[in-house]
This record gives C-alpha cells, sequence and structure tokens, in this order.
C-alpha cells in the first residue's frame, strides 16, 4: 500500500486533473448496505484503489488550479501514518505529542511575528480558526466573560469586514449567534481592498446608533482575487477605536515567509489573532488549519471549563495544564502537529517561502499572458497567487455562459481545472496557483487548453448561426 | 517506518502504559527554534522515535482505562495513510472520497436506527457534532431561519440536559451565543439518569417565565458514570412539548451494535440528531466524530451559504451538491471518511458490537471484584463500561487525597493507568473500559496495583503516625 501511494504521488502528473465517476462506481457507494460481517483489509484496498482513488478531486496534480487546495507530499503522508500509528489524543494531559503542538504554535507564532507567547491551537482549517478568533473577540470585551454564562442577547456588538472577506466569517457570527448582519460589510477599493473611509464612517454611525464595534477582520489573501487589506491602516483603527484586530490568512499569511511578498503583509504582525492554514501553501496534509491569539489568556477566557472527571493533577497523567481543549471546541483531538511539524522542519520556512514565491510568479506570467491575448481580459490585478480573467469574443452575447462552459470542458478533459467566481458582477475564470509541483509549462498548458475548447465553441456557434440562416431563408 | 509502527502495535502491551516526559526531551521541544533549512526526513524520524513515541498518551495499551480513548488499530492507521496519500479535501465537489463519507453517513444512519435519508458528517469529534445538532436545533425552532441573520438576541431559547451531560453540551449553549445558563440541568435520580419529574416541573415553570424551550439532550454513556437517561420517556416528552430531541451518544451509542446492551438503548432512534464517535469504541484512529440529523434539509438550514467561488455546477468538478460543508462548520476538510469506511467494513457491525460486550464485561467484573474486596467501596451502579469506585480504610481521614495519590502512583507506575472523578462528593477512582486489548488479566492487575500502593501508602502512614508518637512522647 505504501510503494503504491509513494507511486501514485511521483506519478501524480501523469494522470488526468480530475476525471468524472462512472455511474457504476457511484453506485457502488449509493448501493453498499452496512457491513454486519467484516472484509479482509485486501479486499478494501482492491476498492480503494479500483473506485476511489482515480476519481479523487485532483488537488494533487500540478494543474489543478481550481481553488486554493494543497498539493500535499509524500512526507506528509508518512507524517499522517505514524500519527495515526500513535493514536493519540491531543485534547490535553501530559504527554510529548501536546509538546510537539506547543512546539509548532511558538514557531507558527514566530512566523507571525506574534510573541512566544501567544497561544493557538491546531484546527481543520480556517472556517473553524476564524470561528475560534472571533469567539474569542466577544469573550474578550468588556464584561465578555459574561457573555459564556447569559448569552449574547444583551448586546449590540458589531465587526467589520471586507465586501471579499470569505463566507466562513459571516458563518462566525451567524454561529457565534450574533447573527451574520452584525458582520458590516464593507465596500472594496478598485484594487479589491477595504475602503478604510467607508469603515470608520460605518464604525462611527454604528456608535451613533448604539452598536457596540469589537472587531475588525482584515483578510491577507481574499478568496476570489488574493488582493491584500491595508493591514498597518486596519491596525491603527483598530488601537483607535478599541476594536479587536482579526486576520483571516487562511492562504496568504504564508507570504510572510517569501522575502520578496512579505513586505506586502506589513501589519499583519499587529493583529490580536490569525486564522491560517497549514493544508495549503504549506502542503500539509488535510486537514490542518491553525489559530493564533496574541496575549496569553485570552483563548483560555473563552474555553476553558472545569470539569470534575477532566481535572488537572500535579503529576501523572493528568499534568501539564493547560490543555489544548481549553483553547477551543475540541476536546478529542488528532494529532496534526505531527504532520505540521514535519512539514515545517522538514522542509524550513526558506523552501516553504520558495514554493509561496513559485506560485506567485506563476501568477504573474499568467496575467501577462492574459493581458498579451487578444481574446483575453484580465478581471482583477494580481497581489498573489490568484489570477480572474475571461474569454471575450464578438461572436458570443452570453460571456457568463461561454466562460462557464469553458472551464467545464476544462475540467471534463483531465487537462486542467481552473474554477470560476464572479468579480464586479461578470463570471471570471479563476486560476489558484497553489501546488508546488505546478510550473510554467502548466500555465502554457491552462491557456492553450482554453484556446482549443474556445475554437470549438466558436466554431459551434458559427455552425449554429449557419443552419439558422439556412433554416430562416 | 510503517514496519516499525506496526511492531509498535504489535507489542504495545509489553511497555509501560505512561511514563512521564524527561526533562531534556520536554525541553528538545520547547527550545526549538523556527527551523529556518529543512532537514532529513530521516533525522525527524529519529527524533520522532527517541522523544515521541516512547511518551505518548498510551491509549493503546490495554491497560489504559483513564479516559474513554479508543485505542486504535493498525488497520485504521493504513487507512489514515492512504487518506493522507490522496489529500482529499471533502468540503465538496464530485468525487469519490465524498460518496464515500455519503456512504458511512448512511451507514450510521442505518446502524442507529435513522431513516436512509438522514444527513451527517464527520468531524472532529462529540463535542463538535453535539454542537452542530444544537446549532441545528435551534436554526430550526418557529422562524429560525431569522437567527442566522438576526442572532439570537431576540429570543429566550432554553434547553434541558442532565447534571451529568457532558461539559461540551454546555459550552455549545456558550459557543452558539445562548449562554451557558440556557441550558437548564436537570437533576439526577439514583442511578445518575436524568430525573423526569424534574425535567418536566422545570419546562412548565420555563413557560410560565415566558422562555421558550426548544431542546431536550439525552445522554447515552454519561462520561462520570455512563449512566443512560431514560430515551423512550425523553422522546414522549420532547414530542408532547415540541422539543428538538438531540442525543449525546459519544461513546454508548456504539452499544447498539451489541445485542446485549442494545435494549439499553431503547428510543435512541427516535431523536431528530445524535453526536456520537468512531474514535472511541470503534477504535478509529483520532479525530473521527460523526453527526446525524433524522430530517433532510435540517442541517442545510443551518449551515449552507452561497458564496460565488464555490457556486455549484451540473458537470464538471463544482457539481454534485450539497456538499458536506453545507452540513457544518469546516469548508475544507479531510478524508475521515476513509478510515471510518475501513472500520465498518474491514470490521463488520458485528465485531465492533462484540468489543462493547467485551468492554462492559469486563465493567461488570471489575464492578464485582470491587464489592467483594473489603478495602473497595463501589461508587455508582455500572452500566456500561465505566465503573467509579474508592478505596475505603480506617486509618486516613482524608480519603480523597488518598484516592487521587493511588491514582497518580499508578499512572506514574507505568503497570495501569485509571482517572478520577467526583460522584456525590467524593473522588473516585474511574476506570473507563474501551480499549479492544484489554482482557480480565489486566483488570486483576489494576485491582493488585492498586492493592500494592495502598499497602504502601497505609505503611508509610502507619510509620509517621508511629514517628509522631515517638517524637510527640
Ligand atoms: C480567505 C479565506 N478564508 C477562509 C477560508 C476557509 O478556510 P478552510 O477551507 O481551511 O476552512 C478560505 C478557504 O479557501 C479562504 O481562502
Ligand atoms: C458523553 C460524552 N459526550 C461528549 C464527549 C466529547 O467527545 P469528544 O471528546 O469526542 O469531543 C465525551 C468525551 O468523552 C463524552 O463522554
Amino acid at each position: 500500500m505504501l510503494d503504491a501511494m509513494l507511486e501514485s504521488i511521483r506519478h501524480v502528473s501523469q494522470g488526468p486533473v480530475w476525471q468524472p465517476m462512472p455511474d457504476t462506481v457511484r453506485e457502488s457507494f449509493r448501493a453498499a448496505p452496512l457491513p454486519v460481517a467484516g472484509q479482509e483489509l485486501e479486499a478494501l484496498y482492491q476498492q480503494f484503489t479500483a473506485t476511489v482513488q482515480p476519481y479523487a478531486v485532483g488537488n494533487r496534480h500540478p494543474r489543478f488550479m481550481g481553488w486554493v487546495h494543497g498539493g500535499g507530499t509524500a512526507q506528509g503522508m508518512l507524517a499522517e501514518m505514524l500519527a495515526a500509528g500513535l493514536n493519540a489524543n491531543l485534547g490535553g494531559r501530559d504527554h510529548a505529542p501536546v509538546e510537539v503542538e506547543r512546539m509548532v504554535i511558538r514557531w507558527a507564532a514566530d512566523m507571525f511575528g506574534f510573541p512566544p507567547d501567544a497561544t493557538g491551537v491546531l484546527v481543520t482549517g480556517s472556517s473553524m480558526a476564524n470561528f475560534i478568533a472571533i469567539l474569542t473577540a466577544t469573550r474578550n470585551v468588556a464584561n465578555g466573560q459574561a457573555l459564556r454564562q447569559q448569552g449574547v442577547g444583551g448586546r449590540k456588538l458589531v465587526g467589520y469586514a471586507g465586501e471579499s472577506a470569505h463566507g466562513c466569517v459571516a458563518r462566525a457570527f451567524d454561529m457565534a449567534g450574533l447573527g451574520e448582519q452584525a458582520l458590516r460589510r464593507v465596500p472594496l477599493d478598485s484594487a479589491f481592498r477595504m475602503d478604510i473611509a467607508a469603515l470608520t464612517r460605518m464604525i462611527a454611525q454604528d456608535k451613533a446608533a448604539g452598536y457596540e464595534p469589537f472587531l475588525v477582520v482584515g483578510t491577507a489573501g481574499t478568496v476570489d482575487t488574493g488582493s491584500i487589506d491595508p493591514l498597518n491602516t486596519l491596525a491603527d483603527i483598530a488601537a483607535q477605536e478599541g476594536l479587536w484586530f482579526h486576520m483571516d490568512g487562511a492562504f496568504g499569511a504564508l507570504a510572510r515567509l517569501a522575502p520578496d511578498l512579505a513586505p506586502l503583509l506589513a501589519g499583519l504582525e499587529r493583529a490580536d489573532s490569525l486564522a491560517f492554514d497549514f493544508h495549503k501553501w504549506a502542503q500539509v496534509p488535510y486537514d490542518a488549519g491553525c489559530v493564533l491569539v496574541r496575549e496569553p489568556g485570552r483563548q483560555a477566557a473563552a474555553f476553558a471549563q472545569s470539569l470534575a472527571y477532566l481535572s488537572r493533577e500535579d503529576r501523572g497523567l493528568a499534568a501539564g495544564a493547560p490543555w489544548f481543549c481549553d483553547l477551543g471546541p475540541d476536546l478529542s483531538r488528532g494529532f496534526r502537529a505531527l504532520k505540521v511539524w514535519f512539514a515545517l522542519a522538514g522542509f524550513g520556512t526558506q523552501k516553504l517561502g520558495d514554493v509561496v514565491t513559485q506560485s506567485c510568479t506563476l501568477a504573474r506570467y499568467l496575467a501577462q499572458r492574459v493581458q498579451d491575448t487578444p481574446r483575453l481580459e484580465l478581471l482583477a490585478p494580481v497581489t498573489l497567487n490568484i489570477v480572474c480573467f475571461r474569454v471575450v469574443v464578438p461572436d458570443v452575447d452570453d460571456l457568463d455562459w461561454l466562460n462557464g462552459e469553458l472551464v467545464k470542458d476544462m475540467q471534463v478533459s483531465g487537462i486542467v481545472a481552473p474554477s470560476t467566481t464572479r468579480i464586479g458582477g461578470v463570471l471570471a475564470i479563476r486560476a489558484a496557483l497553489v501546488n508546488h509541483r505546478t510550473t510554467e509549462v502548466d500555465i502554457n498548458i491552462l491557456l492553450e487548453t482554453l484556446s482549443s475548447f474556445l475554437d470549438v465553441r466558436l466554431a459551434q456557434v458559427q455552425m449554429i448561426k449557419a443552419m439558422e440562416g439556412v433554416a430562416g431563408a
């Protein structure tokens, strides 16, 4: 199994990026009854190789450009194997895996210019990391501790994030009981960054109306275009207005490891909390997100509980408090820290920064080629690794339809897999460059594939027009 | 690495359950600076074997009886290895790993008597599963959809759970913005089950006071004693009062797979939602929890969002909605479903039920031996796999101190690791029997070890008394 999987990783670029699952395969999952008797591992593994492995999502492939997915590494797989073999529960107690997690949290703090006593915890992803940070912010407002007992109902807490902020920030407000409306969405400037004048106006209006502004969320690497909010200005405003400054750096925060890009993130290190992922640009296998909170004690103020059967002792297994279950919603927790350790120590921050630089260089190359190509239009400036563009041709009225179909054509072909989003009201082809295996050749293939499918579509359009002409004559 | 880990699993019972980490090892983690340059995998692996593996939490060991931790399996490790190698992101999209998760969710529904179109999602653990279910309940009250936009503040929602309910239920109320006080804690009867008369009285009082009861949480397998709330009665009351009936079956729900124990859980299958773990009695490696929601549409009503860059398509990679990110807080999600598939299909429900039966048989054996032993006192009836007892001796006044020290003595010895909790105000020694490797011999060793340490402690007490006598004379 291990050898075969290592081989499959080695040769991943030779297969299709993605291929639709045959109906028989889908049916094999949908029809299988709950197994009463057991089955040999051998047989299970055969099912895996026949029905799962060929029809996976494709993000290991260098031409997966669909979403901000890491490519994974063989080394990461081995770390997960060791972690699963050890089967440690990282909720708490006194053991080495907990020390490993403390170490990687301290390293993460160092990576982003947070103080060494910052707290943090590994979680599934940035969605959860943002939720934990936002909840922590609510519990650290004036009298915030009372909210844990009494609920958020008596307060009119409001927060701010750009219109380009990820949906999980609004969802965090929803889940925390504040309601999505309590997250004010700040309009963007022409570079898709939070409009600061609008932000200060909105804060003033809310204060005048009796609301209690408590939080501003900046994004480093917005999901649609990769833009970066003006972080130092946000930090200044947060300080002036007494707001918690949270940063969503889901993928973009890692750009701080790339010397050429780090200046774009100046101000990130001033945040009160930061959410980011190791499973994106750091290529750690899914799932591995992280939240950091600058000041010690604040995260525990939001999450620590005392339970009789989890009492903390001076020696033995139940020593070593505080525990990670005091810093987030999870009690039982897997050993995510091992694969993060192996990635940070195995590659080093330098090599991880190189991957970021490489992705962003490729993005600029793609943007340039888009601008140099007559039938293509760049739809947003390229800050990091995301390129939004579209096909514009005179013969087709419904460009949204055309671009959408072209993306699906490319995905189904197995050659290359970009995604779509909407920019300024129009449908965009979106290429997110994250995979450490992607090269300039893959960018060229993207553009050639697009061009070929466009030719086919245009020929069809011509043919239909011609036939309509004949039928109409 | 793989061979060595398989060996270590095979021989796990020959080492200590747990051993304290030497200061040098702890220091090696605390002092290590953020790595700039990379390191060979070989070197990392050596660090792992020298500093992590020997000082893990010990739950793989047959004499780990401390907390409700699964023991893990070699097969589960291989599944995790394959999952990490594939590196799939299960948030959504159209690929086979998503179909595998749909399959195991359908299987889980079948296991617990839920309808086949019940929805569900794999999560880190029951803490998260309970949170998702409770949030789903709030979004399905009358006008519950408005809560997502407007927050929970305008309502006076209250829910009910036994005093023995797990702390994560209260934490879910906290995180959801309802406040812990909105979770009314119902007193217990003499068998540590929710007192139904008290429950109905509390509901009536709340209604009279203008509150809006919306939820009752039953527990199958309370964490302190393993008791099971009167589930059918709770289902009846929920139906009468129009409450959402949520079940926390973190570990206990799995007892439904054991024919001898399933009758104890009658009524579980009537719940509106269920939280439980695969990483406990099903021995799936950490982490793997699950939430099920009976009626289709309800879970999505609490979590589905529409985001431009995550639009759902008719074909290609972005087909196959609804996606798992519509059913919980996580967008990026690992392939937990593979290890769950391998466990359910590899062992079959029969063998998994046998493990449950075995643990509960051992618990009854331990309880009997406790009752037969002069210096020991059983502190709670044994319903499933948890035994709470203590040492009672005439020579020591502070029995809480004595029992606490004895537990730490046993843990530090590496021979056996029970935990503590408090029962009726006194400190209890708590043995939670979960590991598939535990046998009657291990129970005997627990009692012998306890007896030996007790003799040592008593001898010390005698000696001190004698010396005090001499010194006083
Ligand atoms: C800016 C941003 N924030 C948050 C998220 C959510 O992260 P995750 O998928 O790890 O939950 C993403 C995901 O792509 C993102 O790009
Ligand atoms: C009854 C009960 N509910 C919930 C939980 C929390 O589950 P997890 O640790 O998987 O988050 C536990 C943990 O032991 C439990 O016993």
